[in-house]
């Protein structure tokens, strides 16, 4: 198991991040990476509490779902990890939290609009919502067909650029290019879903932000023309 | 005393968790735990500063309503408690507060609705409201008649797979199989309540979980076949 | 000055439970207690900050309003309070805070409804608002006058039964029977506006309570009947 | 650099003030201030995490935008802050945040209405709101632009008297006669925006402070004939 010491430290460190950013109520939550290398997930097993978490407690699993190492059952959304895994390529980290605003949004099966630079600095765009799943899809393998409706709904969008999702009437998967990150990007999410809902409620003809701020914002700080921070 | 010495603790401990949870405010709130061998009730005494609680200051009292035990009144609220014991089997701890947003509905007149997944991992279907009590139910037997709206409302509900309900116009009882537990469900019933408050604010129509989901997402937590968790 | 030294801890300590219970930001608030006895009022210096503040610092004041004691300046709301000590017999303490909720009410122009039984336990029916203050009110006495409206508002009111007001444009006066039972009363005002505003928006028809709760719970807390706490 | 030692100190503190008022999420939000004699503006360092920022990394340039001192790059937001420091005499000092409730009026393009006598004592009239950019102003010089569509808003309006601004989609920034003021004073501004979004869903008819009540507050606390506070 040593060979994989280090993703475990790094999953488990990020799933310690989900309650300081305030993510997290009772046991809501899990966190994992990849190494895309090795073709291996960590992830947070189901339904332990943040406070007695071990880094050597976090499970592993290959591509295919097969639990090879850790001795704990892994989280109950597993399979929707491994789906966004194998359809995303570029990410390394997927993050799922029932942060209060995020899932108000997903409730309402409304799609976050981009109303301000906060969102823009983040977000390329909407974050979108899925469709309701039929009753096929939640009867039969439930959490590989949510993992399915998310790649459904980004069909047309590149999760790079946009890198959460609201699951329709359940919550927000997001993503990133590590531990940390994705769980930055959540707490980002659950912010922007807080100032969105504000914004509405102020003036509900509160329009998106227009395509030029919006580039501007997110390039200032993402890509070849990045140039916020220090080098 | 000494036989109760358990029941008092685990009561106790159940009224701390209610502050630790942010669930009260002032003096409001009660936790009592059943020993449904004995026939014997634990249950805070009335309008005590948590900080200066202490196990053995839980009132005891026969399902009668009779004190048997401790030096200190019984919480105002104890004949309500007795009267969910003697009509919902298999609860052993029930748990009344002010919390704030599940309070708002009860003030509202309005049941929660089930508009997502992490209501649907705690209640198998809407929080009810009770109807409105009478001026001579009011002026009566107060406490008791209150408990017998809430028997009444569950005439046709599971108490044990909707583990709450909102008293019109005062507040939340929910119970449990423990001490803990029953405050947890209470923490949960807040959320449900913050996360459906605004997920009506942000749209009015939005419909209650499917059937299909609702069902999926509280037997993956209850009943014989729950996959969440450890074994 | 050592015959106030009661007076003055009081009045500090009262000044220090604003904070405490969140009622306060930046120098905003201030609490008086009065000796009525000797006719002396302590009350919290001007714009001074919460964390600085010491016993000794407490003024103190005739009901004539001349200062007879400390070294600073009083609280520019000083004749507010003077004038509610002389009309409304029995209140020993007057605490004034900007909390968010009780002044949203206060900006809005409306009175809080009590519309739960958390309300009725403080306050027996709706907080009032004042009506707007005149410009020449304001432009002449502006703090005493605020007084007059104030009383103006209670002139077929019971200050012992509604121990809170909401000054129109501007935020609440709430007294008590001691320095710690008005910062309470604050407390309890902040969170039934809190309650309010919510249960307004979960249903905007939502109603008053009936007669016979509203008395039921304010007397069971209150007068001779009271049987809420202990002996 | 050491001319500069008493500037960074002064800018470093006033920047640590941001998380301590609760004003700053992720690494939004910057402060600097400005030494007007010396014609040296201390600006925090871009995207850097305030628990590690120190004193000797405020980044030092002079009114030209030439850096001047510090080994770090600038806030991306500099040139906004210098703009405003040549347009509006007086103020030595600009708070940028990305607050939540400020940020909320700003992404729905209103402007923060004087609804209660908090807003007066801080803001002499209501928050104005700047106009949207065009795509050519934020595909130029973007930041210097954001400078410039503050200072059009302010053209009939006196910056020392109401010294905050939300740029439209964007946040507030915010001014004072001292780094800790300028912080204090965005403080003061999301919470009055807090209360503002709250009193205008209680009653959306909720009108204006009356200019007498208006001016009684502002210079209650402000100007020759201020009394608020101690000498």
């Amino acid at each position: 198991m040593n060979k994989y010491r280090d993703l475990q430290q790094e999953c488990y460190e990020a799933n310690l991040a989900l309650p300081k950013y305030g993510l997290v109520d009772l046991t809501f939550g899990n966190v994992s990476v990849l190494d895309a290398a090795k073709g291996i997930v960590a992830i947070k097993p189901s339904g332990v509490d943040y406070e007695k978490l071990k880094a050597e407690d976090m499970v592993l699993l290959d591509l295919g779902g097969k639990q090879v190492g850790g001795n704990f059952r892994p989280s109950s959304d597993t399979a929707t990890h491994i789906r966004l895994y194998r359809a995303f390529a570029g990410i390394r980290s997927v993050a799922h939290s029932h942060s209060r605003y995020a899932v108000a949004f997903a409730q309402a099966a409304r799609s976050i609009p981009c109303l301000g630079t906060t969102h823009a600095d983040y977000f390329h765009g909407e974050v979108p919502v899925t469709r309701p799943m039929t009753a096929k899809e939640i009867q039969g393998s439930y959490e590989l067909e949510t993992g399915n409706v998310i790649v459904e709904r980004f069909k047309e969008l590149d999760p790079l650029h946009i890198p959460a999702v609201l699951v329709h009437g359940h919550g927000p998967f997001v993503w990133g290019t590590s531990g940390l990150k994705a769980v930055e990007n959540a707490f980002a999410l659950e912010l922007v879903a807080e100032m969105a809902w504000r914004t509405m409620q102020i003036n509900p003809q509160a329009g998106p932000l227009s395509t030029a701020l919006l580039d501007k914002h997110f390039l200032r700080k993402h890509g070849a023309g990045a140039y916020y921070g220090q080098k």
